[in-house]
């Protein structure tokens, strides 16, 4: 057991705070002789970057990983790999006023109560920028997974504002600073955020991630389940208040024979389902089909306009954020939220080839 | 790691399949000099029990729970407790059907795919039959937590009707066959699940469960956050696409104004929060509050309209499912998700207080 | 983590006291479709079964074991398997005296520390009993390993009298009933444990534990070594105090040059070591050799002769222990060791092929 | 579960190579405010530290270790421990001829045949090197023990000459380069290794290690028990092949008798022992009594007399180690295993206060 490592056979251990002097990583179990370099692993840290756009945080951080243990003449070797990112732009200064206020909807008091101290600056351990790290890991478990198995997310809904589904289009989710793959709902969202921004507000936001190429078969009775694991990686990202699977909560509306996936057999003896409401698992455990994931964000709880709240030595205290903040953490959420898929993916698909080395890769019928 | 354990200084393995002679659990880690006999886990599994009303299925199982070790004298001795109930009711061959056939929304291709082989008598492991061990070890786990916490469900979605908040009223809860706390959704829900099972159809539900007294600093960064848990202990229930912590889903809508909880200081040195958004859970670590919780459940699977399915030798099949089946499992999960979310909190009790014998349970300050 | 399992992918949780109403264990993670009956489980427990000998306690117990979950239509399923032993030669009116007395030697003391509770009847769960389940899931692991890995223990030292090694005749195990090697040793054993019985005494032992054809690359650095898991399972197994691997202690005294187990190519491109200092296993990792363990144990604390002791309530006693008692329990610890060495080894096979799907079963060079 | 933890709720996973760029190990669990620094942890990597006499290699690393995470204001703050050491002194080009060449008694050939690959510089993960982090995560440990409980090694036999235990002197450890308690023995070590290393040999040794004022009650039944992950601990260490216990094998020679403990009331309320065979330990339990641990290291594997080995492409090779060693890895291995007892010991002082926290810290009777 350990508070701060994720995964079984592919598990990742995480440390640093937000104004330490560096965060990391440990990626434990990857297989052997797998291509890895930092080229492999930076472009992703690169899409979560802050400052990238007047829509996230102006923190200036180039998060620039370093490989520092595990690779060997360019592939892993089996053992531990190290990753490691310094921080460059720390103010701390800005957080002088919060040393000693717990702020509304952020973690101050819990971890206060909980420890009896916290390093205050930045959030501390509690900071988003932890995440860099599952982005870190994320990257690797991709590659365990392989060329494969695709992993994509986009931003389905920003503040009220959903997009329209029809209009999905996954190369239009790189091509605008909210990962929406929606072209009509950009506009409005920049519209949107802008005010929210300005007004020293903020909203919440829900991400879902696709996998696709997933072999079936990933995930175990009964309390090992895919849809379980992924439930704790996306609950455990910061601000996350909700998690679905496939329907979602929508499933409880449909009747059975509405939420049925059917089945019919293809000429080349494989299955195929005439839709996917379960998302992509029955019973815990993977089908072959899409995975589909959503999850909602709260609010960034750091806004401009004063809250109450208390300080450490128990007195009322009106507080405000300053600092430099996301309007929205939905929005760097979901590269975040896409590595947490890639590890659960890869730590399953571990765990599934142990126990069944000779499990089809695909739903071919007559098994045997 | 195991597939069939949950929790980790609280653990609990279950096994035992559907039609098997018995189902069983080993609860580990439980503290010793805890008054426990089977009449302090018998009331829980008769709210779960199948047969009480025609809405649920018309399987009868006393699941009369016995002890076989970890207790000695009336207490527990802080050696495995081993808890077994003997299945009595089986009727096999209702399955025979199923035994080649592959029934949309069920396990049974995942299962076969995964393993190559499956127990197809009444689902066998994938059977909610299961769940009566979780609330066997719910039951423990309560008395684990003492009487200082509670820890309540309700359905409060029933197909598309939801309840009015307004109505809640928890003695109205064990007063109808529904868990539904809203007395004026009684009369509405009985009509329209008679209909639903006259049908042979099915629907979905929404639970929430609610836990009180439960002290601060519960949870713990980065992957043990209590949130996390709970979110895999509610998603790993079958037939769950959907956990929520405090707003859920809704969060996403609200402003930071709207959704921050404020606090004020109590004459006594505690502090009090003026709303409860965040379920109770604030950077993974409880704030003491409240811990809220919704989970949503799919229509039963089990249907008598036949839908499109494969065969074990890849043939298509029209599948409808004989046997006895709840109309909406949602109902007997509401004691199954209070079991879940009482195993998560004795084991986060106990992985607090191994790292923080000396943290108060109670928000006061100052701390020190 | 659990206090009461052991192994991770393949993982044995075991619950039980002497004298309650069974023992039994969760055997889970086991691969599917292996044939798998209690006849497979039975023989093994009957080599460890007590009141086979009069140099073995005179308990009667059958030992019958039941298969409760995880194996249908006589294959295993790859979900949980439940073994069951009904305990039947109870006498706890045996234990009345040291109920509040604690015996030098036992757990009776720690346990009471520990727990400020303890199941006296037997030793309760701190009785050498619960090794039956230890022998019923070595038995399970067996088949795993498949029949390539042949696992075999003998009796090496029977108090003060070690074998001589050149007289070493597996044949001659199962022809006594010390477990011993040797021919020659069993006639001066057998005076030699007679007298020690009838002296109402005990002795300890040396078991040896050989486990051929296990393939290399079993184990992991750092903390996920072979020979550390080993060392692990053995010292758990009760009252051994020493645990050797290869040469173990006597390693110490060797040069560099002595100790080195030097290779030469085979013909058929396999690797042939000159010797086996090494026990079979290199930098926590299998080499492909027989892997090779010891263990010591202490003699029965039991003993007919008072000893010092104390009471629960803090006052001088002196202590002997009536009921029956093995005068060595290092006999019936041989198929012990055998099963603790199987389970580890059936672990590291799946944990190994888990992240190594690709190596080889035999060392081949050139590996690629 | 992974390959590079080690602990429960103290726990530590290390990473890094011999000639990477850094070596490091998170701590996770480390409860919160406690004092630490760098100088806390220094003093015990230079008891360690290479290149202090010419019994030891001669590679001279400052071992200079550097806390990046988990304190603040000079305390712990309950999140993860980054402790980071730059490898500085590598020369790797003394490892050409390694490259493809597996040296007996090294990990090469099985890293190889297990991974596919390795990093031959400096036996790249299996190098000692990595023992470093040990004592880095054992100095924390020490901490979290407090000073109530002292641990302390020394080295009891080099080659085939033991000490004389009657003239054991804890003063004397620090005074000589061997770690040696008997002043008597350290002119004959010196002769004997002088010879030893001239001769381009090595040999093995002996290592006991003892804790002072461990509480009664760590430890569990049945597969949590002390002993056995003290087992587990220190057969981990690179080299060691045997393990020991209080009488350890020589516990196998005694009578029931003889190897009784037996106890008497101190006019204090509490127990004395009459002796400490059992090594503190009882049932898995500490006693209360001083935990003693013996481990046997074997001789150093680099040699510089040829031995026959094999290359990579399957040929036949006489393989010489240059590069700079240790004649005797036992010396270094005194300070490894005082961590690793540290470290299980604190492991299972949380885990102990979890499920026990109103346990007496010493054997008081009557407990109520």
């Amino acid at each position: 057991m350990s508070h701060n490592s994720f995964g079984h056979l592919f598990r990742v251990t995480t440390w640093g705070e937000s104004h330490g002097p560096a965060i990391g990583c440990v990626v434990d179990g990857c297989p052997p002789r797998l291509a890895l370099s930092e080229a492999d692993i930076q472009p992703w840290l690169d899409r979560r970057r802050p400052g990238q756009s007047k829509f996230t945080t102006q923190r200036q951080e180039p998060d620039a990983v370093r490989i520092l243990s595990g690779v060997f003449d360019g592939q892993t070797t089996g053992t531990p790999i190290a990753l490691g990112i310094e921080n460059v732009d720390q103010r701390s200064k800005d957080y002088g006023d919060i040393a000693t206020r717990y702020r509304p909807g952020h973690a101050d008091l819990t971890y206060d109560v909980k420890y009896g101290i916290r390093d205050y600056r930045g959030g501390g351990r509690s900071s988003a920028r932890e995440t860099a790290m599952r982005v870190a890991a994320g990257a690797v478990a991709r590659i365990v997974l392989g060329a494969r198995v695709r992993i994509r997310g986009a931003l389905v809904q920003l503040g009220p504002h959903g997009i329209t589904r029809e209009r999905w289009d996954w190369d239009e989710v790189e091509a605008n600073p909210f990962f929406c793959p929606d072209p009509d709902s950009v506009p409005l969202w920049e519209e949107y955020l802008t005010a929210v921004r300005k007004a020293g507000s903020s909203c919440g936001a829900v991400v879902e991630v696709v996998a696709e190429g997933v072999p079936p078969g990933l995930g175990a009775p009964i309390y090992g389940k895919l849809d379980a694991d992924l439930a704790s990686a996306l609950m455990g990202i910061n601000a996350v208040k909700g998690v679905e699977i496939g329907e979602g909560f929508a499933a409880a509306t449909l009747t059975g024979e509405a939420n049925a996936d059917e089945m019919r057999m293809n000429p080349d003896g494989t299955v195929r389902f005439t839709s996917n409401h379960a998302g992509g698992i029955l019973g815990g455990i993977s089908t072959g089909q899409n995975v589909v994931a959503r999850f909602a964000l709260k609010p960034t709880s750091s806004i401009l306009t004063p809250r109450r709240g208390v300080d450490r030595i128990g007195v009322d205290a009106d507080i405000l954020t300053k600092g430099r903040h996301d309007p929205c953490v939905g929005i760097r959420a979901v590269p975040v939220g896409e590595a947490m898929v890639a590890c659960v993916l890869a730590d399953h698909l571990l765990r599934h080839r142990a126990q069944n080395p000779d499990a089809p890769d695909s739903v071919r019928l007559p098994r045997n």
